[in-house]
């Protein structure tokens, strides 16, 4: 289990971070910003005994991290990994077979945070990312997350592959995004699966593909080469979903 | 049909627009920088005689609109914003029912980008945006869509609501994605169709919804409220071509 420490910027990003019970240690809001969401965050912070600091502009712009605070920041008090055992046991709770996220080196921040809010609304059970080459939980990825981190366990491994191998034993399927796979319509996604999804620029790596049971692609009907990483997760992990739910 | 400078950064985004054959006036290298993909450019470029400028580090910093251009900037002569005629042109080209993207006011360059690139691979053939409270074909907008802008016409309007009760005439229908709508997997979307994308922030807008002979839901299992909007364009997109290929 390892912490960071990270802001929550954004209206949105920080309200949620509220509903969720998350600790937050100081609140930073815009002074003389008044409207609804404002009011909204004030009120819950309120609730929750948070200390509130409102103040100008400059200083908010130099608290932020994205640069893009919308008037308001909080200071979380650590994120917390998960373990992949806290997945099993989520997808336990709800009676579902394992559906947990791989990525294999996702590099930009703004993509691991729409992929972590991708895996919390198809009903994945957790995120897995590895501890190297890799982005990890900072403030743009909360922030894109739109909430999502706070919901969603992301646990980090040393090595990607070896983790699956393990999970292979315990009765996991490994799926992963790539070119010259059987296209996904044609595959049986349903059972506990493991959905690997590669690196920006240079897709799955070697090792961890090999792990993998089966290749998907996605069908590409244009010119060029690749959907962006986040939203080819989306159309795979909703591939998924909908198999799950058809079954 | 109206005309935007632009400049076009990074490698895979300057290759794409010398295969694609499009017109560059100037290429701006990292003198020094010898690797493969400046080779294939610079080679790309000779062929088109092209004028290329060996510049400096600071130098390609000046001209960055992206901030991000990995060594390699063109100035592209411009680009040219289709008409909506084009799209069905290319349709009836193909062979294909018209499939066209309706984007209500996507405000973030990344996302434009990447439904763009989400356009081109599922094979629609255009993608429709507002004049007003948009974000127009920028350098990031250019970046992000990996090339895909070279292929897939991009048509500028005056009012999207107004455009669509035109295209319902000659026999479009019309799907957005919305809560509260019917789940997507249970609509018909084969046939000549127009996809309907809300802004990030709002969703669609009341007119344009109206507008819509469907409102298609993704699923959401999730606690959060929303998918990234490039994200949920993809998913529904996906959808749209499933139904299309098992037909």
């Amino acid at each position: 289990m390892r912490y960071e420490e990270f802001t929550i910027e954004g209206r949105n990003a920080v309200l949620e971070a509220f509903r969720a019970k998350k600790t937050i240690d100081k609140l930073f809001v815009l002074d003389g910003c008044q409207d609804g969401p404002i009011r909204s965050i004030t009120r819950e912070a309120r609730k929750q005994d948070t200390i509130i600091n409102y103040v100008s502009k400059e200083r908010l712009n130099q608290l932020s991290e994205t640069g893009n605070h919308q008037g308001v920041i909080a200071y979380a008090a650590a994120y917390e990994y998960a373990d992949i055992e806290d997945m099993f046991r989520l997808a336990e709770e709800k009676g579902e077979a394992p559906f947990i996220f791989f990525l294999d080196g996702i590099e930009d921040p703004h993509n691991l945070g729409a992929i972590i809010r991708t895996a919390n609304l198809v009903g994945a059970h957790g995120v897995v990312i590895p501890k190297r080459r890799a982005v990890g939980l900072t403030a743009t990825v909360a922030k894109t997350s739109a909430g999502a981190l706070h919901y969603t366990p992301v646990a980090k491994v040393t090595n990607l592959a070896n983790t699956m191998e393990e999970l292979k034993k315990k009765g996991m399927w490994f799926v992963c995004a790539d070119m010259g796979g059987e296209t996904m319509y044609n595959l049986n996604l349903t059972g506990p699966i493991g959905m690997v999804v590669g690196n920006e620029g240079e897709g799955v790596s070697r090792l961890v593909k090999e792990t993998c049971d089966m290749v998907a692609s996605i069908p590409m009907k244009g010119d060029i080469d690749s959907l962006n990483a986040s939203v080819a997760t989306g159309v795979l992990a909703y591939e998924i979903l909908r198999q799950r739910l058809s079954k």
